[in-house]
């Protein structure tokens, strides 16, 4: 029997901030696909669609009217999941049927008054202006007595459940810490307890040295497929430098931050050349008035395509009922999005 | 303001096997949806497809010739994602970077010699055939030493990443319990300590006086909606003896779980009368060797489908990033279960 290696063998992967395994079958990427084929949406949209109700001017299907903004724009989503005047309330029956009534709000944050654009396509100077209001509606709602925990995040694409092409991200903030990032925290801030660093700077020390799994980086920030990837090609952004939350950055971090989601968001649209679908969001300590000293902001990419711009990973079955399973490994992702064209493949 | 209820307020339920979160947004459910509509697969199927790799007699991809089987078959995944010869190894790069070999088998079950079946479709007394060879391949897998968990389960529909619609089955066994049993294992066994019974035994117990959440009940299993369920129309099918695994089954409550998985699958099939997409599977008692006394055999059920059989619910961003999110109550599903007519509505 030979020896135990990651590009021939079955292995599981520690998720060292969620404490959850991943299994990685990369023997397997040899399986022909006779499965489910996505529709391609390729047909290049307008600047401006009369019908969309992210557009500047029009009508939303709440009946309000959005104003002629000229760069980013944010509202209160009109059907949002969280309220602000839920009741305080909640149920127990011998610790069996427990629940508990959520009080919270839901934003919507548009990225461009351009309908035809995407993060890729961007300037880095507009991305730079979305990071701008995600900092300031953090701090903001960080304010608020009733918020512990705010998710800034984006699906982009059909296939991930966005049902407006209008490049758009939301946030979802409340007054319970969400289990992912939950666990996150007790694993952070017990590594900074024990080793008085955050683990993630530890982490990335490794990772650039051994440069397998880093795709890029530039002054302030890492672009990596982490170790314990559970989608193809899942990607993490990470400051060098310890930074809590997106509040604590620098103004030329933030520019070194919106250069990076930039170029990750070209490298994906080039990997299967199509408009790369994918649900991405910022993990960031909670707003909870704790120290919160072991957390160090990351934004995690997790896009479902897996063999090209038709064919998605389906995390189902096993993955519903055991854990997640992939089959190229995070090293296989990282060279392929690191070796790709700089330049979008469209222009 | 009003009084707390889950109708209209949102709110937070706890799973108790698990452990992790459920955000409820009821008033959510008439948000206007724009967003992907799936295809639908309603064309009649063959009874004999010579094209399909499952059907009796044909070719499989690795060269193999099915023998012409009259109930059920199975055989060992062609492209399993575990396998047997795995070397043992690890690595370990201070703590940071953790990875282990896995050891595992992968198996294929089919359910049926005609491709144009699925189990709602099927007599109760063949479906007991499938629960048969469940329970032998349990149990042989049980005494392999490298074999510490089986799962058995089912993925049905192309939109569950099922690439044959011939009916069949997987059961992935591995040496390692993967995280959700591994909850479940924790929290079921601290229960039984503490109390002396299993929690699904109390669960139950109040579930089957209150009735809400109960879809059916036979002689010997009951299926309901779990009071924390995450999918639109999820459902646990639980014994109601407090049996660890389905070796421990009695042939009279074989029958009785072959019949309710009828009813189940069919209700499905009615709700929005098109071939229902799920994935199931069965969580039972680890065979790693330890007593597993809290362990309580169920089978659950996670179809996406939310609106119509053309619209699903997604589970992506918030629930990729923070914890799953639902809009309809898991009472209201179990409503329109129950009220559904017994007959399947293609016959
Ligand atoms: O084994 P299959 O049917 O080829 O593959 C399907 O089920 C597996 C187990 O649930 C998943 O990991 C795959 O993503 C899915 O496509
Ligand atoms: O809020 P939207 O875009 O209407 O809805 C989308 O994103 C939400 C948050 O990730 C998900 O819960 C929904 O299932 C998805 O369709």
């Amino acid at each position: 029997m030979s020896e135990f290696n990651f590009e021939d063998h079955p292995h599981r992967r520690l998720n060292i901030l969620t404490g959850e395994w991943v299994l990685v079958s990369p023997h397997r990427t040899k399986r022909p696909w006779q499965g489910k084929v996505e529709k391609l949406e390729l047909e290049k949209k307008p600047s401006y669609d009369p019908k969309c109700y992210l557009c500047p001017g029009n009508e939303r299907a709440g009946g309000q009217i959005n104003p002629e903004y000229s760069d980013t724009f944010v509202f209160n989503n009109d059907f949002a999941a969280l309220l602000e005047d839920t009741p305080e309330g909640g149920y127990n029956k011998k610790n069996l049927l427990v629940a508990k009534s959520e009080k919270g709000l839901a934003k919507v944050i548009v990225f461009s008054p351009d309908h035809s654009l995407t993060l890729p396509l961007m300037e880095v100077s507009d991305i730079r202006k979305v990071v701008d209001l995600w900092v300031e509606e953090y701090l903001a709602l960080a304010e608020k007595d009733f918020i512990n925990y705010v998710q800034i995040f984006e699906n982009k694409g059909e296939i991930m459940g966005c049902s407006n092409p209008h490049p758009h991200g939301q946030i979802w903030a409340q007054s319970s810490i969400p289990d992912i990032p939950a666990k996150k925290t007790a694993n952070m801030n017990a590594y900074y307890e024990e080793h008085g660093k955050s683990i993630l700077e530890d982490y990335l020390e490794i990772e650039l040295k051994k440069r397998e799994r880093i795709i890029f980086e530039n002054e302030h920030f890492v672009a990596l497929v982490p170790f314990w990837a559970v989608w193809p090609y899942e990607a993490m952004i990470v400051s060098k430098r310890h930074v809590k939350h997106i509040g604590h950055l620098s103004l030329e971090e933030r520019d070194s931050y919106a250069e990076i989601i930039k170029k990750l968001t070209i490298a994906y649209d080039n990997l299967f050349e199509t408009s790369f679908p994918y649900s991405a969001g910022i993990h960031q300590a909670p707003t909870d008035g704790n120290e919160n000293d072991g957390w160090h902001m990351h934004m995690t990419f997790m896009p479902p395509l897996l063999r090209s711009a038709t064919v998605k990973k389906f995390m189902v079955g096993y993955e519903m009922l055991a854990n997640p399973q992939r089959d190229i490994t995070a090293e296989f992702a990282a060279k392929k999005l690191r070796d790709l064209p700089e330049k979008h493949f469209s222009i």
